[in-house]
Parts: C-alpha cells; sequence; structure tokens
C-alpha cells in the first residue's frame, strides 16, 4: 500500500502501527471516559480492522483476531452500527471533500471484500452489529440511527 | 514506560512499534542490502526485542516470538554479537554522552531481567551468538570480535 510519500507500508507494519494507536487511544482516551460513565462513540474499532487487514489486505484472521484482542483490551462496544452502502457510492462520498485516502485508492475487489468482512461479522454478532442500508438519504439514515439509540437507552 | 513527553506508554503498543520499525527496515534498508550481496552490520534485532519485551517487559513468550518472526520476516543473522557487561555499568557507558533514554531509567532488576533473557537466548543458540564479555577495555573487546568476525570470513 502507498503511504503519502509514495512510500510502501508492509501490511503487517499498517496493522502492528493501527493496533499501537487503537491501545492507546483506548488507554488514554475511552477507558477513562468509561470510568467516569460517560457514553462513549468511535468512529472505528477492532471490527473495521478485521474488515480492512484480514478482509481487505487478507492477513491471517488469527493474528488479526489476536491483535484486536490486544488493543482493545477486551472492551466491546454495547452497539456497533455498520452504514452499509455499495463500495463506489461509499467512496464518492467519503472523498468528495477530503481527496482519497490509503484505503480509498485501493481496487474495487479490495472494498468488496471488506464490505463482506463486514457484513459477515453482522450476520454473527446480530446483538451487538445492527446493519443500517445507506445508501439512501441522509434524513433516513439518521431516522433509523435514532430508533436503534433510542431503544437502547 | 515514561515517553520523553512523560506520557505512558503501553508495553504492548511499544512492542507493536518496535514491530513495524523492524519490519519496515527489513523491507527498506536490509532486504535490499541483502539482495547486493553486502554485509549487514544491525545494531540490534529480534533478540533485543525478546530481551527488552519479555525479558524485561513480561510480555508472553509466545506473543513475542510470533511477532518477530513477522517483523524479521525469518530472516536471522549469521554472526549476533552479544556484549555482555553488569547492567550498571552498561548504563554509564551508555549514557555518558547521550543522556537516559525510557529504558535506561528502567529499575536495576528490569536490566537484570533484560541480561538474563540475552544469556539464555545465547545459551540456546550458540552457533549464531557469540558471548563477548565486555567489562574490560575497550581493544580488549574490539580483538575479541576481531576474532570472531575473522573466523567466519
Amino acid at each position: 500500500m502507498l503511504l503519502k510519500s509514495g512510500k510502501l507500508l508492509s501490511r503487517y507494519s499498517e496493522l502492528f502501527l493501527f493496533a499501537a494507536d487503537r491501545l492507546e487511544h483506548m488507554e488514554k482516551v475511552i477507558k477513562p471516559a468509561l470510568k467516569a460513565r460517560k457514553i462513549v462513540i468511535s468512529d472505528r474499532f477492532v471490527d473495521s480492522t478485521t474488515a480492512y487487514q484480514m478482509g481487505g489486505r487478507k492477513l491471517p484472521g488469527s493474528l488479526v483476531s489476536m491483535i484486536n484482542n490486544i488493543s482493545s483490551e477486551g472492551i466491546m462496544p454495547d452497539i456497533t452500527i455498520l452504514l452499509d452502502v455499495p463500495p463506489k457510492k461509499g467512496i464518492r462520498r467519503g472523498t468528495r471533500l477530503t481527496g482519497k485516502d490509503r484505503f480509498e485508492s485501493e481496487a474495487n475487489s479490495f472494498h468488496q471484500r471488506v464490505r463482506r468482512t463486514y457484513l459477515s461479522i453482522a450476520g454473527k454478532e446480530k446483538r451487538r452489529v445492527r446493519l443500517v442500508p445507506s445508501a439512501g438519504p441522509i434524513m433516513d439514515v439518521q431516522q433509523r440511527i435514532r430508533k436503534i439509540i433510542n431503544e437502547k437507552l
């Protein structure tokens, strides 16, 4: 995969760097917030590592799962909302303002594997992971999320 | 452990960051040099991760060993020279010019565990790891290393 500098980064290094980042985020932000009884909303968590590093980059599932257990310290979200859109649409939306990052520059087959992995996690963990089809208008998506959260609270 | 900023870094994050650094160094420096039939001399390698992260930081040996296999891509040195000095003397030498880094600031018991782990690796891998007692004058140490290398070449 390409860094912004144009140099290749090994997919294993990428996994290790995400793991260190997540663990430090856990220790310094999430755990202190949970201890203070706050509600924590996180943009991505271990499912993304499974989807991108195992699904997308084809790293061994046993390795990704072990690294995820370490970096999350075994703490999992009460609810995970999976916003599902076809990859091409998602990338068009995601890059409109910011340009492509190193994942968004990957081939469509990469994004198909990422999506399949996310959907497979949602299939296995129905209680935690709520699938929200998100190809439609933003107001519909927002309403669905609101409903899921209200039920939980 | 303390970062220069004074903030704590998890020992697992430290392991992941060293692993990413080593793997990138492998890919971009060591493997191209070996391919060009150069002789590579490296200051530290996977044994240091075993000694510091498993011995010193007490991380599980199976995890450290797995991470080492990934980051070295299974490539091991022909010779490893272990310069052995009592920790207090080694730290006095190492910090004379540069001040203490985050390992050198650790307690003596930490350094004793690191040393024991290095010596245990040397005991298990006698062909690869050559122990050079290094408490004496620099000229003696240099002569011993010279002899080991000359025999190999």
